[in-house]
């Protein structure tokens, strides 16, 4: 059962997030960031952190600091793309910028990241951990978030451009937005169980694997999935204008008069429920939701081949579960 | 000449900033990252990293990379609070968030905070660091910045209050909104020359003296000073109903009817330049600004006899007239 895999790891992310030093004034500040936190998400970046970390031969107590910054990490973002994007809602909650404003989520955005530095700096003050690991550590960090950033500038900078991004661009943006965190996640794991530099390499090719299947499956999702069980409306990034892979791929293939329809219907600002049907039609028409199945499918097949070159544990049957469970989720 | 003093350091740091791998794509991310940094400022804080690490006979190229760091980061917080209070303009250019958007000024500000963070690592790739230095490092480094977002927030809340805060209330906030980065940026000068703890201790205090004078100063200067030498509008934080030192006294010394005035001319959302001259008439018939200038004042003796334990050194000299600097602008 995948979920049980989650779940075995959960607890010590969950503890970890319970023992954070956000049950305090000012409360403007630490309320917002429980807010987030508590609104739970399925913890895949830090259970991946976990995961790496054992399948490098580590013992998972020593990554529960990485991964809960890893995990402080990913709500920062979420909380500063909510106020960019206008989103309203995340997870099925209202989002902070509109429960509280946006001044409130701007600075509740800051200080989880802050956070999430500060709990790095319980390895730099352990001296079983040597100054390379450190230096890994912190740097591999960093260089994830920054590449975040980027992702999510070329991201707004793509939705105001006149002309319609290529599905290789498009490729590249998320490998910042939605990547470069988790590559992020799975190399610190690594770090912290003081794997050699060619397993690091490894997880770095897994995580871009698992990574790009994982955003371009969420773009599938939103246009098909069960919006109860997904937490965002269906065809929420059409609604929203956003460019996404499937329509990406639809404009590629697509003669000039169905173009024309999809370009429409990013444009609009009141897409109806009828007019995400017709676009799925579409879609289907040129096969598109079928090969970016495809894609998706051919980037997890890269994620096993790598994995099967690491020694047989229980963390890399894990590992191989968990990717099975994110294949074939439909929310 | 004090001005010579700054003059003497800063071209170790304009140089820092102008080698930031700021010059690439994407521009939306990078354009405002520079426009902030380019526009100047005093770069007081990235100065006194240098002079400090000079204190504690370190070498200044020892401290340059942390003095960018504490320069950026400062941008940082001044990107995301130009947003938070909505000011227009910063150092008598349009802020970030007016000239593009919110959205361009979140990023820009979370992206000069990380690029703030990876050049601290150039300390952690140096082996001529110990693992000690490198942790303290990173961790004072974070504390200040964790200490400014909750002063941030303070701020906020204060604002929001029903009731007036109190100018201890105020003190503490400031703190944190203020104070801690310049704490961060002369404590982390002598961790890089290695000095002792209770070296370490000395500069926390000075920072301590220096930053509390410092934005009291401010307060008072926005009341006084010359808008075209201050780059700010005189009256401008009555005009936005910020609290300040000058008119908490003002509160806590005025009878009931000059009180209601001060407290109208707070709320007022349409505050004229004869309210200001009103107000200043106010404060000065409860010799509020000349008290103010004694807290000042006291502060700043503070500093000055924290610094004298230190031993005689140029950078002990610079350290001084610097200072003096500071407690003699009039803008």
């Amino acid at each position: 059962m995948p979920e049980n895999i989650i779940h075995k790891y959960r607890g010590l992310i969950e503890e970890g997030l319970q023992a954070l030093p956000f049950q305090k004034k000012p409360d403007s500040l630490y309320k917002p960031c429980r807010y987030i936190l508590e609104n739970g998400g399925k913890r895949i970046r830090p259970v991946l952190t976990l995961i790496t970390c054992g399948l490098c031969r580590g013992e998972l107590a020593q990554a529960v600091d990485a991964a809960i910054a890893i995990e402080l990490t990913h709500n920062f973002t979420l909380v500063h793309d909510d106020i960019m994007d206008q989103a309203e809602s995340r997870r099925g909650k209202t989002s902070i910028h509109v429960k509280w404003d946006d001044s409130t989520a701007i600075l509740a955005g800051d200080e989880l990241f802050v956070q999430a530095c500060r709990q790095l700096t319980r390895y730099s003050a352990d001296s079983s951990y040597t100054p390379e690991q450190i230096h890994l550590l912190y740097s591999t960090f960093f260089e994830s978030v920054h590449t975040v950033c980027e992702g999510q500038a070329f991201d707004m900078e793509y939705g105001k451009r006149a002309t319609v991004i290529t599905t290789k661009e498009y490729l590249e943006m998320i490998r910042g937005k939605t990547v470069a965190l988790l590559r992020g996640s799975m190399i610190m794991g690594g770090i912290v169980a003081d794997a050699e530099e060619e397993e690091l390499h490894r997880l770095g090719e897994i995580a871009d694997s698992v990574g790009l299947a994982f955003q371009i499956q969420d773009d599938v999702l939103d246009l098909i999935a069960d919006p109860d069980k997904f937490g965002k409306q269906r065809g929420g990034d059409i609604r929203e204008g956003k460019m996404t892979y499937p329509m990406l791929l639809g404009l590629e293939r697509g003669n000039e008069t169905d173009r024309n329809q999809l370009l429409e219907v990013m444009k609009s600002s009141d897409v109806t429920d009828s007019d995400i049907d017709q676009t799925i039609d579409l879609l289907n028409r040129y096969s598109v939701i079928k090969s970016v199945r495809e894609v998706i499918d051919s980037y997890y097949q890269t994620a096993f081949r790598v994995i099967n070159r690491f020694g047989d544990s229980v963390y890399k049957e894990d590992l191989i579960n968990l990717i099975h469970f994110l294949k074939n989720r439909d929310y």
